[in-house]
């Protein structure tokens, strides 16, 4: 299965997008279709998601399709998180290293410029108002409904790319293959979408290079900032229980909730009450499936294969690394697709399900343990292991956000400092006593020799 | 939602044809539609999962509809069973007490009985070679096609059943709708049937009353009794790997395949090679969802809802036991039917859940453990201690195939079990010293207690 020639791309997301851009520069021939219409005609609608967190693995990406410098233009740096306290007080945790930030980022922007340069191959053809109808399993072909001209067609490629979403058409058609693994499950927790305008003089109502937290313990609201000055906030909030949407019910009810538990923040939300009632409640999906390539010719990439919560800001990260991934296998492989396809099923499914779990864990962490004292003791004390001890100690937020290093060796990780900081916490008088005490020293060497010694 | 007067059955298969009688006996004007021509003209096709291992939780469904007497007589009782060691020597092991026994039923022959009876109801409507096109969620009517007229009609009723299966039409069109968790997960074995004729003189080539297990550590090979005096095997393999599906290509790999793993039945299968290269080798899925129930009219019965392993032979039966659990409700919600969906979707789930695990568990007790001495001791003292007491220790395969005790209940007991026998089998010398042994007695107390005090 050498020298394939042109290729399909279902799905002009981001992903999709970045693909057909790499796909492109390789000479292939690319015939990219999208269900909406031309995005930069109409403009986009908000309502969902609209903004990003950039980190490493997107940046990385962005830098082989060539689009980072523009994008790095219109994003916003977010050094660490803050967090808002019922009672209004601040606390700032860094993510990194003073140099180290995640970026917010316009999913919005960011589509269109990379749909822009895909545009600009020659070799590319965006096809819009077509609705994908799925794989032909018989005859391996894609189907397609336009949905101005109501024609269904028939295509055929090389190559057939599923980067169509979490409700990825592609992925259902092939859900009845023999021996195809999937799961969706979703979380007990909805979200809704609110926003902070900037203030009349035109400034962010809140400091912009933070990722704003305001934990609650089993719900918590956040927000990130946009180059216009607005912040978007997002409340995550059970479906059902005592303290719920379905409790949400009216005005009243609403505002007697952000008052009880957001007071600083109806200040900054003057539309609170009209955007709580308009805006929709939407659920929050985990999408894994295996194998996630057919027949040797359609392969799945992004949301489509993997859909994450979005509480470690990597499900596009995640997405874009899927390209570098593949880019670099097809590399590796000399153009064999069918080794390449083997590779990237083998690899890239473990890194997307352990992903898949520190989304859902970091979720506990924000809108739980980050309001805790002891966690945020742990992190110091990270802080302080990672700069005395730089080689054998990197954090886990750092591995995942600020490295390379692949998701399942970042989960591993965590389990295991884990552990060290089980020890580390059970220290007399630990929270007076970190920086200069021996005995952190003792309980963290111990700790990495025996990995040492159990690898 | 009371007083419901109509309803449509979709499949009528094994629980849709029992259900179809449940609701014809409460005075439901049921229509049952089902993609296969009526398989009372054409006899049932064989080749897959053709005998069943029916138990207590089946029969009580059977005596519901009252068809429990006629199945009974097309039924052989299997106490327990013989293990085939692979130089041929024979171990049996009971299943429960003396007159326990679970019953090879023919699928065709029951499925058949069920259509009959369903039949006999003037408020039964069965519709065949209607192909199930799935729930339109805009109208909440069922589509189907017809495979003779190719004709394709919308049917509405008060409620709707899917009872189709574990590739379910009606589970597919609602698994969009937000919040449908859903998961369909195939083991890395996988099975084919093959079979052992009655010997010449019409006698059974085995023992009868047994269900035959040849145990080979990551795989096996089973017979269940039929009553033409034949016997149906299934081989259970890996399908990749050292020893699996991929590697038996030919009759000479198959043939040495049977000849180091299982020579006694090289002369009991006259038609080993023959059947081995035609029939198919297939997957064994697991289907899980949740809420069973859609738009409070909608309800997933059976393989629809969660398709498990047919390890512990309860494939069958819970879905039986579906039938008999949501009778019960509507009694005891006094035909409330929103309130009986919530109860079933409530209690019924856990426990699909809970079968679905201990299936899965008893692959490796069938395919390994029953091979191993420590395995077989376990068993022994289980019954010694059920004999001496009755009140205070029931083994969980009793509790599973002979008590309609709660599936999830079975699960949370083997977990304790298995902790019991951790210490009762550290005890010295506890091979050759089991009946009589103050030791026993000891442990088995004080576990017991501290289920007491815990609860």
């Amino acid at each position: 299965m050498k020298n394939k020639e042109n290729a399909i791309v279902v799905g002009a997301g981001l992903v999709g997008s970045l693909w057909s851009i790499l796909l492109a520069k390789r000479g292939y021939k690319v015939d990219l279709y999208e269900q909406r219409s031309d995005v930069r005609k109409k403009g986009f609608i908000g309502g969902r998601s609209i903004n990003l967190a950039m980190s490493h693995r997107g940046w990385k990406a962005l830098e082989k399709a060539g689009v980072d410098q523009k994008i790095r233009e219109l994003s916003i740096p977010m050094h660490g998180r803050m967090m808002h306290s019922t009672t209004g007080e601040l606390t700032f945790q860094p993510y990194g290293k003073q140099n180290e930030a995640i970026y917010s980022v316009s999913r919005g922007g960011l589509n269109l410029e990379l749909l822009n340069i895909a545009d600009s191959f020659e070799n590319v053809t965006i096809n819009f108002d077509e609705k994908c109808l799925g794989i032909d399993t018989k005859t391996k072909t894609v189907g397609f409904s336009n949905y101005a001209t109501k024609e269904k067609t028939s295509q055929d490629a090389d190559l057939i790319f599923g980067t169509d979403g979490a409700f990825s058409a592609v992925r259902d058609s092939i859900q009845r293959r023999p021996r195809f693994n999937y799961s969706q499950d979703y979380l007990e927790h909805g979200y809704k979408e609110l926003s902070i305008p900037p203030l009349p003089n035109g400034d962010f109502a809140l400091d912009k290079n933070a990722l704003h937290i305001w934990p609650r313990g089993h719900f918590m609201l956040i927000a990130l900032p946009n180059i216009d000055g607005s912040f978007t906030c997002t409340l995550f909030l059970p479906f059902e229980g005592e303290v719920s949407f379905e409790k949400l019910t009216d005005n009243e009810t609403v505002l007697a909730f952000f008052e009880k538990y957001f007071a600083d923040t109806i200040p900054l939300i003057p539309n609170l009450l009209e955007e709580f009632s308009e805006n929709p409640t939407s659920g929050l999906v985990t999408v894994k499936c295996s194998p996630w390539s057919y027949a040797n010719k359609v392969m799945l990439m992004g949301d489509a294969s993997h859909a994450i919560v979005p509480f470690y800001g990597q499900g596009m990260n995640s997405g874009f690394e899927d390209c570098t991934v593949l880019d670099e296998l097809i590399d590796i492989n000399e153009g064999d697709w069918l080794e390449t396809f083997k590779e990237f099923n083998d690899a890239r499914i473990t890194d997307a399900n352990a992903i898949s779990e520190l989304a859902k864990r970091n979720f506990v962490e924000m809108r739980d343990s980050v309001g805790n004292d002891l966690f945020l003791l742990r992190k110091k004390i990270e802080k302080h292991l990672n700069k005395k001890y730089p080689k054998q100690f990197l954090p886990v937020y750092s591995m995942v956000s600020f490295s390379h290093i692949r998701y399942s060796e970042a989960l591993a990780e965590l389990d295991r400092q884990d552990k060290l900081f089980e020890r580390i916490l059970k220290i007399d008088d630990i929270k007076n006593n970190w920086a200069d005490n021996p005995q952190v020293d003792v309980v963290f060497l111990e700790w990495h020799e025996s990995f040492l010694i159990n690898n």
